[in-house]
């Protein structure tokens, strides 16, 4: 559906001239995310200053009936700011502010394009951060990691962007202003912010968002563990989760994430060679991270680690963690393009489920890597291609939904942090039946009933039944007898 | 609407005798909850055992177009599970079974009539424990909990009843099975189980609930600080919020409080005649534990604590924790009734309005006293009075409304734990406008279209603007200008 003339001229009274940007270069800048393997084109793309502008341009959208997309920095991972259906896509680019920063009660109020980094950056100096930190912290924006609801090596402590945005102003399809920005402990009725977060776009546009700050601990120590294979690694995530040590960090990268960071411009100082290394970071009062730093070394010793060492200082600590979190672009030196998988599986099963990952790809001559947050259970297993192979392509794809299908049988999820998507959207029947999914169709509605906001995401476009007729298998349903599992009781 | 002859006999059939209770038992047992104020009665009372059971009851009731409520142990405060529409009320009194206990990766599945404490009790041996614990504890449900979304003393630390919901199992209005029972890191697209915690009974009924089991401290440690007045107690713990200190709980009884309950059965050991206690409990590590003590004892005693000291062994710890969690029933004491509100405070406010509450019910004429979650910012300004004397209700209801709107207006909000529920429905237009509201009432009917779910509750009967016609201020809109406040940056 085309934009009237008169619908054009009224967003560029509204935005002004930087405000609205289309032909070659919307195509383009905007044809997708992190998601390279699909594209699209946006008819128009806009870029408001503020809540008021966006809440115009959103009213001038409803009345020509045009589909909307929302977009942070572009670095999601599931397609979920690819403009597939065309129509008008909202770029946050232009609205970085800090609107208020409350230091007594530790929230600040920013625009939602600001920079996810920028935030922790602008209120260091009080000795607070912003806690959820994606690797692509330097880039994607807190509005964008709203609608994702993102997460970060970090998260094993504080949690998910869920757990930290205190409020929101919204603005709707038909370009109401919903301001729910007021922060509270709990919510008065029901919890329409902890709904809207990870609603990718498809309920309306989060403008400005109040998020927690948290404290900086006293203390913290990074330590580099090193492994001659990815199973002593896992191991030891187990073990570090069974006994009481609760560090704020574990993540791992394997072998050829190794090579490829140590190869690039992230070079972090990671043994060349190695089979793993795990990267645990602890955090409290110097008395309580000098103990647990022992016991991480014990426990990593004691599943065959190669070298235990802690990072010497802050800078040298800085340079691991820009190593971990500049493994995906990194990978770029072993093929063009990365596809991303993001599932989640029981803590207790990781090691197994890496494996079973890593034959599925070797089945489909695919090229796999790992660097995954161990702590959370949630894995990344990479693969290294090339889109303009579509043979490749297929493979990939197909391998994606293998590890998908098996994750989710063994109790685990399609999705830690990096969204449904366009992805997956399909796939959410493997979770998900029918009437689970009406009721979410229809929750959806309850804030855009027209469905223009983020169309053809993160619900399936076919019924599950039709689809399982197909192929897709749901996950067994839980047994409802009584039953007792497990036994260490720690 | 009157229940068919041939809905009763199915109803019989599948609930069986013991199922189903009417005429004066239903009356009087299930007329109302904790909020003694608003009474109403059932036509029947229904009692299943299991999901399947109270999914073909509510099957039948939604055939017939009958309002259905659900019930945990009516321990709530908010009037929740009071039948003011009549119709069905579905108790759970009879679904208190553990269905899974999985210790390895330590959660629990539990029927939605499993008595809170019931289930720390059932994993305690393990090490594990269920972390909300409401005052109400020893009676309430963990169905009940979820609904209200519940707090207790020591969410401070661990947070309120959606921090420990990992999936349920929902009976909808119309007598379909939602079975979101798998525990997932962070949900696959929707967060329909956050939204459906915290949301009353007006979705539909959680039958069974899968919980996360938290792992009992190393160490712990009671501590009470005795004050001459209730300023010192407030200002303490302010100081304890803005130095690094975090305790798992921070509670305060003031002068009123401690002699109902030296006077009651829960006589802890509070010393008679003292202004105010501060509770505190502090765990981690046993070093941790004795460097915390020592900073909270330092505090108090600068703030004038006239003792501080630490509970003698296990023994005098339960009794100190029993005296605060029997506390609300220690009130019966001084007056027939009690109304226990319920608001929340930025907790650098605390003081003023403690204060504030107290001028409020002096003004008319009215016993107040506070016991609080001082941590959360949570208040309970509780009024004692004698529901028998119609001009004493009056002035109640008119002080919980001045003191809702006081600390809405100081940026507060009307609920901590005890949810909106009958006595508060009208109060959402303190905080919300008639847009927001528009988006949740849309928003219940995509659980429940035809509004049959515990009707009148949660939601303001009439439009805001309508009511603020006649009496209700709206809470200012934020200031949208860049702005910096507080400064201690700690």
């Amino acid at each position: 559906m085309a934009l009237s003339a008169a619908a054009r001229r009224e967003l560029d009274r509204i935005l002004g001239p930087r405000g609205v940007v289309d032909g070659a270069v919307a195509s383009l800048a905007y044809e997708s995310d992190g998601l390279a393997l699909i594209r699209g084109t946006p008819e128009i793309v806009l870029l408001p200053r503020d809540t008021a502008q966006c809440a115009a341009a959103l009213g001038v959208l409803a009345a020509e009936g045009v589909p909307v997309v929302g977009r942070g920095a572009g670095t999601g991972l599931s397609g979920g700011a690819t403009p597939v259906s065309g129509g008008a896509l909202v770029g946050m680019a232009r609205m970085r502010d800090v609107l208020e920063l409350n230091l007594q009660d530790r929230f600040a109020r920013v625009q939602a394009g600001m920079v996810n980094v920028d935030l922790t950056n602008l209120c260091a100096k009080h000795g607070l951060f912003y806690a959820p930190d994606p690797s692509s912290q330097q880039a994607c924006t807190i509005g964008g990691n709203v609608g994702e609801n993102s997460g970060g090596p970090h998260c094993f402590k504080y949690g998910a962007t869920t757990r930290h945005v205190l409020g929101l102003v919204i603005v709707t399809a038909d370009g109401q202003v919903l301001d729910l920005s007021q922060p509270r402990l709990e919510p008065d009725g029901y919890d329409l912010v902890g709904l809207f977060v990870g609603s990718e776009g498809t309920f309306g546009l989060a403008t400005e968002i109040t998020v927690r700050l948290t404290r900086k601990p006293a203390a913290v120590e990074t330590l580099l563990a090193v492994f001659g294979d990815l199973d002593g690694a896992c191991d030891a995530t187990s073990d570090l989760i069974a006994e009481r040590l609760e560090p704020s960090a574990i993540e791992i990268l394997d072998r050829l994430t190794i090579e490829a960071v140590e190869q690039s411009v992230f070079r972090a100082g990671y043994p060349r060679g190695a089979g793993a290394v795990l990267l645990v970071e602890v955090e409290g009062s110097e008395t309580e991270v000098a103990t647990t730093v022992r016991d991480v070394t014990r426990i990593a010793r004691a599943r065959g680690a190669l070298e235990v060492r802690s990072a010497r200082g802050e800078s040298e600590r800085k340079k691991l963690w820009a190593g971990r979190k500049g493994a995906f672009g990194a990978m770029g030196r072993i093929a063009p393009d990365l596809y991303v998988a993001d599932v989640c599986v029981p803590r207790t099963r990781l090691k197994e489920l890496v494996l079973a990952a890593t034959r599925i790809a070797a089945e489909k001559r695919l090229k796999l890597s790992n660097v995954f947050h161990a702590g959370d259970g949630n894995l990344h297993p990479n693969i290294s291609y090339d889109r303009r192979n579509p043979d490749e392509v297929e493979r990939v794809l197909a391998a994606g939904r293998e590890i998908m299908e098996l994750c989710v049988a063994a109790g685990g999820s399609l999705t830690g942090e990096h969204g449904v998507g366009l992805e997956k959207r399909e796939e959410m029947c493997l979770v998900y039946g029918d009437d689970d999914l009406a009721v979410m169709r229809r929750v959806r509605e309850a804030w855009d009933p027209a469905r223009r906001m983020n169309p053809g995401k993160l619900l399936p476009v076919r019924g599950c039944r039709e689809a399982r007729g197909a192929s897709l298998p749901r996950r067994a349903a839980p047994d409802h007898a009584p039953q007792a599992h497990g036994g260490s009781g720690r």
